[in-house]
């Protein structure tokens, strides 16, 4: 409706449409093997366990699980969060605690806490989509800092800190996934994890950091989160989220931070939705009172690993041999990242292989300035290992005859 | 922390926490009689059905239920939506309905799609706070229009826009709960909401009706809604939920609107939270599948019905005799509004009335000027019938103390 054009804010005018968002219409007929959502596989969910436990927890706890509830969250549910966080050598209190409708929301609240249109934004090159989505929904400006193996180069950051600093620029914070960082897979290693946070310290800047593949290590030692290094100074606010380690649907996560600054959050959301569904966080909890989470992250650990080795293998046996050609190799999570010679154009690669039913998301989509055209984002958690044996082969055929000459 | 002074979003900085969020925490003695709130009485609660329904749904559905969900929201469910509002004789199509995190997302999200800083928003006097901390977050500048008992004043509106016009300025959008307005109580009458959208197609701009309450109607007619009026020509935007209807804890509301419109929440809402929760979807889907809602509403308003009695009989028989003492008596939701002589201060009442375990909302709260300072807010749906004479009686015996001379 044309009377419409400038009713509209400037901030949705400048949004696009989630390209994954797109791309996934196009991977739903049922001979596409995609390795291009991020979605958890249904064979970890619960279903029967959390279908009993549904009824219980409604009859017992209704009071609390069908009314409205506080904005931080339900204090009994937050205990829970408490008590799974120590495991993992995290020392939080209610008031650390903010819960949220899973991490995007929290991603949603950073940007309304904390920037003003135009600020200066610190992102790893390349990063995930929805942060850059929720940031930009904010006006925010990007810097992007390269990846290696070993997560984002701390050495650059420091670097391009000291730049920022003689142009009189601060940045609002350094946004990272610290473990199996989607889309590259890769882990930020201990040394780099202290060396971020010193910078933190020395400019006075905030992390956020964005940690839903935490829990799903598959090999390799688990390295300290930057939040529990910080020791609760305030350097760090750390995003979680249920929906990896127990299942998407319940859109349920917390946010972790000095108690200063979840008060801003929880201003922040009272406005945006009052709170996060108490019927969601009664299961939850229920869940997580039982002692059942534990062990069905375990669960899930085995199966996410079987079907990373079988992506691997799938690669190293198909994958053109070429000096250019490579993948990263995560310790976890449910990604794990293609580069592919400079000259190859991925985006339309990527039409070529729907012809040939396998799909993925172009690399393009983790850059906010439209870079990284030669690669590609693998997911392993969704399809089984037979679909990722048979993707691959046709993945692999499909860059075969992409490359040039 | 001194140091994060200077980090935080002029957004967040200008927000503060909610009033009745605060007054709230004064009101959690067991002693104590609460009009402040706007809790559903958990006796409308259907906790066994919810619960055996739950479980049933989640094993049946759990492969979307579980699982990450549309954004727009779920086609199962939308359909149910459609189904519902046909009975109110709204003509809707799955395109023109977005899924919320309750109505609290769908003023947030009305303030992400089409608020820019200092932009003009026009609201009633009083109006729901909510409404003003959601557009506030998005730095909009009030407008408000006086109510009476016929809800807002249109011709007073026709002279504002006209005035607004000649200075070249343009509102964004009326927001408006035309049905038992929150806080008045007061209903737009048929006359009013069609010289309304008049007003709206004369001047480009488009009308937000909130009607969280529409459904919850005691005396009376009922009153087509402006969204059929406009039969779905684009200047209306309308917000419903679950909360009222069938129990908060869900979180579960939804936004009709142009398709163009639509399009455009959706994108906001990809960025803000990727989808509402699937499992509370699935349970709302089947509670309207089976049936059962238009009888569960039916029963609600039966309980509400003898409670709105109730404060009405004891406003008549305990409140001091007095000529600029006046409420008003709404044919349906859960409020009503309270005038007292121009010289009471009500925020100092307040404190008086706490002193006697009565609580209200001052109702300052409900004028984004800090207006309204003699006039307050009176909740009837959560407090027992025998609760709302003595809370009555209390609180006609502050007044009167409160009275000059």
């Amino acid at each position: 409706m044309e009377w419409m054009d400038d009713i509209y804010s400037k901030k949705i005018a400048g949004m696009r449409k989630s390209l994954i968002r797109e791309l996934l219409k196009l991977t739903q007929k049922p001979e596409m093997i995609s390795f291009a959502g991020g979605l958890p596989s249904p064979l970890t969910f619960p279903q029967e366990e959390i279908a009993e436990l549904a009824r219980d927890v409604i009859l017992k706890e209704g009071s609390w699980a069908l009314q409205y509830g506080a904005t931080e969250g339900i204090t009994l549910f937050k205990e829970q969060i408490i008590e799974f966080m120590k495991e993992d050598g995290e020392d939080v209190c209610l008031d650390n605690i903010l819960v949220t409708t899973a991490s995007q929301q929290g991603l949603d609240m950073v940007g309304r806490v904390f920037i003003n249109s135009g600020d200066i934004v610190i992102m790893g090159r390349p990063t995930y989509v929805g942060a850059i989505a929720a940031f930009r929904g904010y006006e925010a400006n990007f810097v992007d800092i390269e990846l290696d193996e070993h997560g984002m180069k701390t050495d650059l950051l420091e670097k391009k800190l000291a730049e920022l600093k003689e142009q009189n620029l601060k940045p609002k914070f350094i946004y990272t996934v610290p473990d199996f960082q989607n889309p590259a897979g890769v882990t930020l290693s201990l040394e780099r994890r202290k060396h971020m946070l010193e910078l933190a310290r020395e400019y006075g800047i905030i992390i956020i950091e964005d940690t839903p593949y935490r829990e799903l290590r598959y090999v390799g030692e688990h390295v300290p989160s930057i939040y529990s290094l910080d020791q609760n100074a305030g350097y760090v606010v750390a995003l979680h989220t249920f929906s990896k380690i127990l299942f998407p649907g319940l859109r349920l996560g917390w946010i972790t931070a000095h108690t200063d600054v979840i008060d801003k959050f929880v201003l922040a959301k009272q406005a945006m939705d009052l709170c996060s569904p108490p019927l969601c966080q009664a299961i939850a909890y229920e869940y997580c009172r039982r002692g059942l989470l534990r062990g069905h992250i375990a669960e899930t650990i085995e199966i996410y690993r079987e079907k990373r080795a079988a992506m691997l293998e799938a690669l190293t046996r198909y994958m053109p041999q070429h000096p250019e050609i490579t993948w990263t190799e995560p310790e976890g999570g449910l990604f794990l990242w293609v580069i592919l010679p400079e000259n190859v154009d991925v985006d339309k690669m990527f039409h070529k292989a729907i012809e040939e039913n396998v799909a993925f998301v172009p690399g393009t989509a983790f850059h906010a300035d439209g870079g990284g055209k030669n690669t590609l984002r693998l997911n392993f958690s969704y399809p089984s290992p037979e679909q990722i044996d048979i993707g691959i082969r046709r993945l692999a055929r499909t860059i075969e005859n992409s490359l040039p000459g």
